[in-house]
Formats: structure tokens, C-alpha cells, sequence
């Protein structure tokens, strides 16, 4: 393969002619596929659905019939130790919450602007407040903090984490910088997890704002595609109590991608005083969560080692999928210089990039061909990305064959435009 | 018997001196009974469990199957429907949530507080914003107020309703009312329901302030103790609509007390413009509420038909325990004119108002006795009862046994009390 830089304004001319007869031939076949989502397949729904067998009219509630009525503000015993295994804690940490941890951590930005948190001042009262923004990230986070007007700063996300120096310079000098979006294993839309030394480095931040938080959304804890290359993030929580720093986290997860997306279970972990603080709220909020749905959800998966065994049907439905658009990427595009990805070893994206410029061009000769993709910018703060070139991709929901279809259409676009760019069309 | 009142103070003295033994006797048996909940017992948990059958690994999900993914943010057809002929509405008017009414209605005011309706200034953003609070009411209505720092004005409750002249007077001309609370069948405490007249005065409001709304918590709407002596109230919706005041309402329910208090599922219904609003702030917040549990309610209760069987069976619980408290109080204390108390024929509480000045200590000597009341002072903003009068009472939870030791406890003690005060003890 020749990088399309190396080549002469007439073959890429003649390439562009080629590149758009096979354009037409595929939009001509009136496409209507969806890598925009990272939704589970309706396959690895049914892996749960066993789910439903576990309570039923004839279960034993013996004690626990408490459980159907009013109350137990922090989630039942059993799932506050599920929780606490799953994220290498203890229940104390934990509170367990409804079906769906993005409520959570809305909850957690609105506590914060509505009354602050534990008893500093409530941001709305403030005349700025800076959220930090590893880039790219997920959009519905960066949606949460503009929709409370807070300004939001872009940090360049490295291969073991976020630009840590960036970090600290903000956060340790920058009253105004009340959170960072983190999500540090198999992170949305990269793929990479956060090296330890990060993690040291973000347990050893000498906030200017006493009411700093890291906001760790551990989404893909447990969410590996392979059984022997796996990364997993070291635990923040106790490094950040070591470093002298016990308040400076919440930490969120679901079975949202574990169970089923629409009926699984959220918690979060923090520090003591913290939970102490958040449930304070919550006496006013809640009557608690659905403890039904609970029981079902630690009945069901037992422990961490059959959650594990649970995890790699999920990574046998997911990987192929993975795979197949690797190896597309890398069969049409590789060496051609016109973008790289990532190769993630979990989680449920692969992440894009393009020649500066072409992002929402590729999204948009995509969505022509009958293909959506997450539109362009949505990994960015503001859904302005600054070099238009990431694109996430969402291998999960659509079937092998629409996915190859679908990658096949992408990467032909990502030719198209790249050539478009060279020849200044 | 013979009023207190017209007592010699002989006769008191040697009253209280008997009371004072009885009092020590039913103290020295150490009771641990409680009358302060208003939860469902575990009777009534019962009638509910078949709900957990409905849905298993053999259900038929069929075109449905996307109910256990992401989406769907309003909620399923069929439970939008299920509580549109719940609150005799039509479905395009309901948004179905999750287990608990009262985070919908905590949602509502932070909502106005941070980020206004349709437009309007966030609450925050005000010097001050008041609300109306019938009295006596809800103490959770009232916590959810305060923590947002809203001043409350009390308005008597009357027994047809609110006094409609001064909730006029309010909200016509002071634009910093923002909204009322309002339990507008069997409310809670009184079990009053208002009257048509009432609800035609509310839908002609001309409120000072565009977003000012009137929080009308349907919570007992099918929560009849008798078949045949029933109060309905009527539909406010339509009838704000058909006074040119489409968006003022936002009403609440919840299965709570219909299925599984703690499992439950939660609706609002409103005008399409405001669950509009509401809905974009949504798209926010959430990944969709557990459809699966709307999907098992829906296929459990069927329609409005079969829903007033169940209902029936909880009444069949209910209505005893109600009837026995009545009979005591009645035994008891009537004619001595010591106390008033309601009659509900319907929702979960009796409210009772003891001799000004009497509610704390009647209450306190309860405790003392082994029995919980709900606190004197609950029933108001603020916890303060400028008569210290009103105490609730909710027979729902203890047994029958349990019910008739701490009613006989409450009667000695409001008998007690009111001796003491007349004698000025």
C-alpha cells in the first residue's frame, strides 16, 4: 500500500474516481446500519435473563420480605458486598442505587451545584466552576456538566492516562476546578486504562478547592475481551485515603453492560464521610431504591468468580465483533497514513482517528450511505473537537454482518475524504 | 361522660392520679410498637408477590426485547396507558419512572431550583420562592421544600380542601409563589378530599408568576377503604386545560401502596409542553427507567378494572385496623373534649388534633410508653405546629393486636396530657 501522501495529484485523482463509483455502488443498496450505540446485542441479553428466575412468588423471603417495603436508603447487605468485591472495597463505601449508574453521577454534579458537598458552598452560588475533560471522552458526562453551565477544559488523554502535569497544574492551583470525568479502565471511546502511576499521581493532587472531586466512572471494571490480556486499573479509593486525600473520589459502576442495560443495578463507592453526606440528601430524596431488583442482581451472579465466567460470554459475543473491525481497519487502511485507531483490550469502543478536518465529513458520508456513526465532536466537550478527527466506534449492538457492511462503508469514507483533503476538493 | 372542661379540679386531680397509675402499668410492660409508618404490612406485601412470577426466562418478549436494553426515556406504552386510565388522562400526557413518586416530585423542584421551567429563571437565580403548603400535609413534601430552601406559608386545610380565598390572594399576586403542595384525595394526614368546587377554583387560578405550579400528589387515588362509600376527586388536568391554564399541574402516583412499596413504579402526568421540558432534562439524567418492572406491573394488574379488585383486598387489610383505632378514640375519648379527629375513608392515616399545646407531650409520653407517633409538628413546614396540636396517626403496619395496645396507650396519654394542662401541671 502507498500512503495517500506519497501519491501523485493524478493517481489520487484517479483514485478519488474509483473510490466514489464504489461510494455509489454501496449507497445504492439503501444501507440502514448503527455503529453509534454502545449498546449490547440482543444476544448478550439473553445471557441474562436467567435473571428473572431468581425472585418469584414462591421465594423464600424469610427476614429479608423487608426488602419489598419502604426504606434501606444505601442498597441491602448482600449487594453492598457484591459492590464492594467487584470494585476491591469494603460495604461501608458503598451505596447501591437504581438501574442506572449516569443518573448517579447527574445526581452527584446537581447535589454539588444545588448544596455542595459536605457543607461547602453550593456551585450555583459560585461565579465559575471548571469541570476537567480527559479527551475524547464520553459525551454524556461532558452533557451532564454543560448542562449545569460549568466550563469545561479539555485534557489530552495519553496511552496510560490523562496528561497528568495538565492535572495538576489546574487542580492544585485553580480554586475553581471542582471535578475531573474519569474513566480509567478500558475508558469511552479509547480503550486504555489508566497505568498506575497515574493513579499514584491522581491519590497525590493537592486540590486548591477543598470541595475537589474525581469523578470515577469504573464502567468497564469487568468488561474484558480476553481472558489472558487483560488490564485492570488499581484501586483508587484506598490510594487516594493513603495519600492523605479520603474525600477526593466518588467512584461509580453497573451491571448496566453486566445484566441487562435497561434493568440493572448502579452503585458508588466513596469515603465514609462522604457516603454519610450523599445519604444525608438522599432522606430527602428517596423512600430507597428498588431492593428487589438488588437481590435478584447478587442472587443471580453469586460472587466475583461466577460474575467472571458470566463476563466471558459476554467478551465471546463481543470480540469477534472487535476483531472484525480491526482487522478491516487495519486490511483497508492500514499503512495509507490516513488514520489511526485504538486496539482496545475491553470496554465497548474503538476509538478513531482521522486527518484533521475529516471527522464530520467521514460521519456525514457515512450517514449518506445509510450508516450512523456517533456523530463527530460528541467525544469532546461542547461536541467541539478542536482538530475534527476522532470518531467513536460502537462495534457492539449491530450483527457480524452488518458490522462488516458497516466497517467496510467506514473505511471507504475515511478513503474518500482523505483524498477529498489531499486534493483540496 | 363528662367533659374535661367541666371538671372541678377535685375531679381532675383525682383523674389524673387513676390515669397515672393506669400509665404506669401499660409502661411497665415494656411494649415496642410503633404507629408512626405509612407502610404497607406484610399482609399487603402478600397480595403483591405474584408480580414477581410475571416475568421470567421463559417470557415471550418477542418485538419487546428492547425493553431490557437502553432507552425508551418516557416510558412503555403499555404503562403509559396503565396510568393514563389510572389519573383518566391520555397517555401522551404521562411519563412512567422508576420506584418512587417522591423522587419524581424531588426531581420537579430541583429542577425549577437549577435550571427553571420552559425557559423561565432557575429558582436559584431568585431572591426568594415560596410555596403554599396546605396544612395539615405531608412532611416529605415539606423536607423537599426546605432542603431547597423555599419558604413555606401554611395554608388551613379545610374539609373540603385548602381555603381557596387565600391560596387566591397568594398566588394571583405575589409572583415569588412557585408552586403548592397538594394530596388531594384522602390526604395525607386528614384523609380529606377536595371538592369539585375547590379543583375548578385551582384550574382558574391566575397565577402572578408564569411558572408557578401546583404539585397535586395523586397518591391515593384507587386507595378506597369501602366499596361503596367512596371520594373521588376530580381531574385536574382537564380542567386547568379547559381554563386556559394547560401547564400549571404537574401530578404525581405511584404503585407504591398498590404492589410493592419498595418496587414499585412511579408516573407524572402533565401538559405535553411540560413533559416535554421535562423529557429534555431527562435526556440528561437518565439511560431510561427498569421497564422490565413497568412491563411486570402492566401484565400483573392488567387494567383499572382488576387493579380495584387488588384494591380491595388491600382495603380488606386496611379497614379494620382503621375501624378499630376509630372505635377506641371514639370509646375513649369521646365527649370529653380532649381531642378531634378525622374519619378517612380512604389512604393510610387518622389525624388527630389534641388541645393546644398537647401534641409534643402526648407524643413524647407515647415514646416513653414504648410507642411511636409520628413526630408532633411533622404534619407542618418546618416541623412546627403553631398549635402543637396535630398528630398523625397510621394504623397501617402494626398488627391488629399491636394496633389496639398502642391505641389504648394513645388515648391514656392524650387523657393524661390534657388533664395536666387543665390543671396547669
Amino acid at each position: 500500500m502507498k500512503a495517500y501522501q506519497d501519491m501523485t495529484k493524478e493517481e489520487l485523482t484517479a483514485l478519488h474516481k474509483d473510490l466514489l463509483k464504489d461510494y455509489e455502488v454501496i449507497k445504492a443498496k439503501d444501507l440502514n446500519l448503527n455503529m453509534a450505540r454502545g449498546k449490547p446485542d440482543l444476544n448478550q441479553i439473553d445471557l441474562s435473563l436467567g435473571l428473572l428466575d431468581v425472585l418469584d412468588s414462591h421465594y423464600d423471603f424469610g427476614q429479608k420480605i423487608d426488602y419489598c417495603n419502604y426504606g434501606i436508603l444505601d442498597g441491602i447487605d448482600e449487594a453492598k458486598e457484591f459492590f464492594a468485591s467487584m470494585l476491591s472495597t469494603s460495604k461501608d463505601h458503598i451505596i447501591v442505587y437504581g438501574n442506572s449508574s449516569l443518573t448517579v453521577m447527574f445526581d452527584q454534579v446537581s447535589r454539588g451545584y444545588t448544596h455542595g458537598y459536605m457543607g461547602h458552598t453550593p456551585w450555583c452560588r459560585l461565579n465559575k466552576v471548571k469541570f476537567l475533560c480527559p479527551v475524547p471522552g464520553y459525551d454524556r458526562h461532558f452533557a451532564i456538566t454543560e448542562h449545569f453551565g460549568i466550563e469545561m477544559i479539555n485534557i489530552p488523554l495519553k496511552e496510560d492516562g490523562p496528561d497528568m502535569d495538565m492535572i495538576e497544574q489546574y487542580v492544585n492551583n485553580d480554586e475553581t476546578v471542582k471535578g475531573i470525568w474519569c474513566v480509567p479502565q478500558y475508558a469511552n471511546p479509547t480503550g486504555i486504562t489508566y497505568s498506575d502511576e497515574v493513579v499514584r499521581r491522581f491519590a497525590h493532587l493537592k486540590p486548591a478547592s477543598q470541595d475537589f472531586r474525581i469523578f470515577w466512572d469504573n464502567a468497564y471494571i469487568v468488561h474484558h475481551l480476553y481472558d489472558n490480556h487483560q488490564e485492570h486499573v488499581a484501586e483508587i479509593l484506598k490510594a487516594c485515603e493513603e495519600a492523605g486525600n479520603p474525600n477526593m473520589v466518588f467512584e461509580f459502576c453497573s451491571t448496566s453492560k453486566v445484566s441487562l442495560a435497561g434493568a440493572g443495578v448502579a452503585a458508588m463507592a466513596t469515603s465514609v464521610a462522604n457516603k454519610k453526606d450523599v445519604l444525608q440528601h438522599m432522606a430527602i430524596q428517596s423512600i430507597g431504591h428498588d431492593k428487589l431488583n438488588q437481590l435478584r442482581h447478587v442472587r443471580y451472579f453469586q460472587n466475583v468468580e461466577s460474575l467472571t465466567v458470566h463476563m466471558q460470554k459476554h467478551a465471546a459475543i463481543l470480540r469477534p465483533k472487535f476483531e472484525m473491525v480491526l482487522d478491516i481497519l487495519e486490511k483497508e487502511l492500514g499503512g495509507l497514513g490516513i488514520g489511526t485507531w485504538t486496539k482496545p483490550l475491553g470496554g465497548y469502543f474503538i476509538s478513531f482517528d482521522a486527518m484533521e478536518g475529516c471527522a464530520q465529513k467521514i460521519v456525514r458520508k457515512c450517514k449518506e450511505a445509510g450508516t450512523i456513526l456517533t456523530n463527530a465532536g460528541a467525544t469532546y466537550p461542547y461536541g467541539q473537537d478542536p482538530h475534527d478527527s476522532n470518531i467513536r466506534i460502537a462495534p457492539s449492538f449491530p450483527s457480524l454482518e452488518e458490522l462488516q457492511q458497516a466497517a467496510q462503508l467506514f473505511t471507504l469514507c475515511v478513503k474518500l475524504v482523505s483524498v477529498e483533503k489531499l486534493l483540496s476538493l
